[in-house]
C-alpha cells in the first residue's frame, strides 16, 4: 500500500481497486516511473551544481509537486496564477509565474505577495514594465524577470537586443526588482539526435548568459538566469552562468518526449485506462470508451519520425502493444488501429476488455482530469487517488 | 439584467461584471445567440413534427439543457453516465446514453434506472446483447437502441446487414426491451453546400428506416428511429418514418459548423475571452493568455476551405476582427496572426486589449472550462454565471 507521504486532507490514501475494476475512462499514474523520472533529472542538475526549479503546470498536484520540489518551499514555477495560489496554500512559496505578465493580473500579483509569496513575474516589453512600476511598491519591490526569446520560438526579447532590454531596466529600476533573465528552448522539441539537443541546450544557455552579461554591463545585477525546458534539461553539456533550470513534462514523459529520444516508453508514468466498447472488423478498428474527453485532442507527435495518432495502447499492465494507436476521437470514443507502417496485425480485444493508452502530451492528457489513480510498477491495483486542480 | 430560470442552487444571479474586468481567460456565452440557435432549430423540427431529443454533451449546464428541452423531463441524450446522474438529479429523466455500452457500465445504469431514470443504452454487437439480457430484470427490462453505421463514420452495425439485427435483437428479447434504431451522420461533418448535406441527412434518415423495416419484418416492435447530428438536423428535407432528432453543438455553434456553412459566425455564441501579454512585431504576432487549457487543441477546421487555426479573434464586443486567427497554442499562450490568404494587416493591439475568440469546436472549448459567464446579445457585461460539469 502506498501512502500519500504529504498527508493533506483530500488525499486520503484509497482503498486498492484493480484496474480490471475502475469506471473508464481514468488516468493512471504509475508513481515508480514518475519517481524515477524525478530522480533522474535530480541527480543530473545536483551533478552539475546547478538550482533546479521543477514546472508544475504540468501535475497541478500538491502530492507530485512535493516529489518534484528540492525543499519544503521550492523553488518551482508555475503557469497560472490559480497554480501559484494552490502551491503557496501548501506551503510551496518560491515562485515563478512564467508567462508574461498581463497588467490587469497585478492586483492579483500583489494580493498573492501580501500572503508572504516570494512570487517573481515575467515580461518582455516597456508597457509591461511600466505597469508593474506603477503597480509597485518601492518598499517591497515587485521581483521581475525579463523573457529572452533565445529561439525565435514564442515570447521574448530577441538575443542581442540590448537596446529594449536596457529600456525595460531603466523602467523597472525605480520601483520594481529586476531579478534577472528567464529563457525557454521551446524550439527544442523540433530537435532530433542528441548533437542537435545538446545545440540547442547551448542556444539556450549561451542566450540568457549573454543577456545577463549585456544586463550587468548596464549596471544591474541580475542574480537570477533562468533557462529550462524538458529536451534541453536532459541534453545540456554545459550551465556555465546558468543559475536555475526549469522543467514540467519529464515528471510523466510522453510520446513526444519519446519521439524527441529524451525518455523511452518505459518511462512514461501516464495513462489513460479504457474499456473496448465495440468493434468495426472489416476496417480493423477497435472502439473504445477514451475519447478527446479523456485524451485530449494533441497531435504533438503528428511531425515527428512515428505518429502515433492521439496516443499508442497498452495492455492492463501497461505493455504497449506495437502499432496499436488511437486513430482517430470523438468526444467519448478512441478508435484504434494499426499503423500503416506496423507488422503483425491488431490483437483480438473483446468488449470489455481493459487497455491504457500512453499519451501523446502528457500535460494536455492530464489536464482533461480531476483526479490521479496511483499505481506501483507494473502493478494493476491503484492504491492511492491524489486530485489534481484546473482553471486560472 | 438576466435571471437563471431554473433557480437552482449554484446557479444564482451574479452581480454584473463588464468583460473588461474579469480575469483571463474565461468562457463566455451569448445567452440571446444561444436563444436564437435553440428556437430555430425547435421550429424546424416542431414544423416537420418530429420531435426534439437535444444532446447535452456540448453545454454539460442544467441552465442550458432546461432551455434545450421541450419538457421539464426531456427527453435528452447524452455522452456519459456523469451526464445522466447529473442531469437526471434536475428532474431530467428521459434519457438516450449515445455511447455504445461498455458491460462493466452496467451495474451503474440499473443504479440510475432504480432512481426513476428512463435512462435508454445503445449497443451493436452480441457480445453486447448478451451482457444486458444477463443485467437485465424482465420485470424491469433495461430498454435499448441498436445502433446503425449509416455512413462509415464509427460504431453500429453497418446498413443491410440484417443477419447481426436479427441475432442482436433475438439475444435481447427475453430480457431487455428493444426499443428501436439510433444513428447519427457523423460523416456529414465532411458535406459541403446544402446538396451533399440534404444528400447526407436523408441517407442518415433511409438508413435507420430501412433498419426499423427489418426489425419490424422480423417481428419486433421497434417503436423509436432516432436520427441525428447538427448539419442534418438542419439540412433534411423529410422526417418520414424518423421519430426523433438529436442534435448537441447546434445550441453554441461554431467555426466548424460555420465552414460546414448550417451557421454563420454572428450565430455563434461562444468565445473565449482573453488578453494580450506580449508581442513578436517582427513576425506579426500578438501573444494572448489564451493556450490549449482554454481554448483546446482542437483543429476541426484544418481540412476546411478556411482553416481558422485554433480560432478567429473578435473585439470585446464579438465583432470577428478578419483573418486574424490563433495561429499556434501553447499551454498558456495564443499566437494571434493575419492568415496568409487574408487582405490588410494586422490591427495594433496594445498589451492588456481583452479580444474574444470564436472556437473551432465547441464541445471541446467548453469542457476546458467550469463556468459560463453569460452575456446578452452584443453586450459587453456578464449578468449570471452559469456551473459546467465534466467528467464521467
Amino acid at each position: 500500500m502506498i501512502f500519500d507521504r504529504a498527508g493533506r486532507p483530500g488525499a486520503a490514501p484509497a482503498a486498492p481497486r484493480a484496474l480490471q475494476d475502475l469506471d473508464t475512462p481514468r488516468l493512471i499514474l504509475d508513481e515508480a516511473r514518475m519517481d524515477g523520472n524525478i530522480i533522474r533529472l535530480r541527480s543530473r542538475l545536483r551533478s552539475a551544481g546547478v538550482e533546479f526549479r521543477p514546472h508544475l503546470k504540468t501535475a497541478k498536484s500538491v502530492e507530485i509537486a512535493r516529489r518534484m520540489i528540492t525543499g519544503p518551499r521550492g523553488p518551482a514555477t508555475v503557469s497560472t496564477l490559480r497554480e501559484a495560489e494552490e502551491f503557496a496554500a501548501a506551503g510551496i512559496v518560491d515562485l515563478v509565474y512564467a508567462v508574461g505578465i498581463s497588467p490587469a493580473k497585478l492586483p492579483r500579483v500583489q494580493s498573492i505577495r501580501k500572503r508572504g509569496v516570494a512570487l517573481t513575474i515575467l515580461l518582455d516589453s516597456v508597457e509591461q514594465a511600466e505597469a508593474v512600476a506603477a503597480a509597485s511598491d518601492p518598499a517591497d519591490p515587485i521581483p521581475v524577470l525579463i523573457e529572452l526569446d533565445c529561439d525565435g520560438h514564442r515570447s521574448g526579447v530577441k538575443p542581442g537586443d540590448d537596446a529594449l532590454l536596457l529600456a525595460i531596466a531603466r523602467v523597472l529600476s525605480p520601483c520594481a526588482e529586476l531579478r534577472g533573465v528567464l529563457t525557454h528552448a521551446g524550439e527544442s522539441y523540433e530537435a532530433r539526435g542528441p548533437q542537435a539537443l545538446a545545440a540547442a541546450a547551448e542556444n539556450e544557455r549561451a542566450s540568457a548568459v549573454m543577456a545577463a552579461r549585456s544586463l550587468r554591463a548596464m549596471g544591474h545585477e541580475c542574480p537570477v538566469v533562468s533557462v529550462g525546458s524538458t529536451p534541453t534539461a536532459f541534453s545540456a553539456r554545459s550551465y556555465e552562468g546558468v543559475t536555475e533550470v526549469r522543467a514540467g513534462v519529464f515528471v510523466f514523459f510522453d510520446l513526444v518526449q519519446a519521439g524527441i529520444g529524451v525518455c523511452s516508453l518505459e518511462d512514461i508514468a501516464l495513462s489513460v485506462l479504457t474499456t473496448v466498447i465495440g468493434h468495426q472488423r472489416g476496417k480493423g478498428w477497435t472502439i473504445v470508451d477514451a475519447g478527446w474527453t479523456a485524451l485530449s485532442c494533441d497531435r504533438g507527435t503528428a511531425t515527428q519520425a512515428v505518429d502515433q495518432g492521439y496516443g499508442l495502447a497498452c495492455d492492463l499492465s501497461g505493455r504497449p502493444i506495437p502499432g496499436l494507436n488511437v486513430v482517430a476521437v470523438n468526444q467519448e470514443h478512441g478508435v484504434l488501429a494499426m499503423r500503416a507502417d506496423a507488422l503483425g496485425s491488431a490483437p483480438d480485444l473483446p468488449v470489455g476488455t481493459r487497455l491504457r493508452i500512453l499519451p501523446n502530451h502528457a500535460c494536455a492528457t492530464a489536464a482533461q482530469h480531476g483526479l490521479y489513480h496511483v499505481i506501483r510498477a507494473g502493478e494493476t491495483e491503484a492504491t492511492a487517488q491524489w486530485p489534481r486542480f484546473s482553471g486560472w
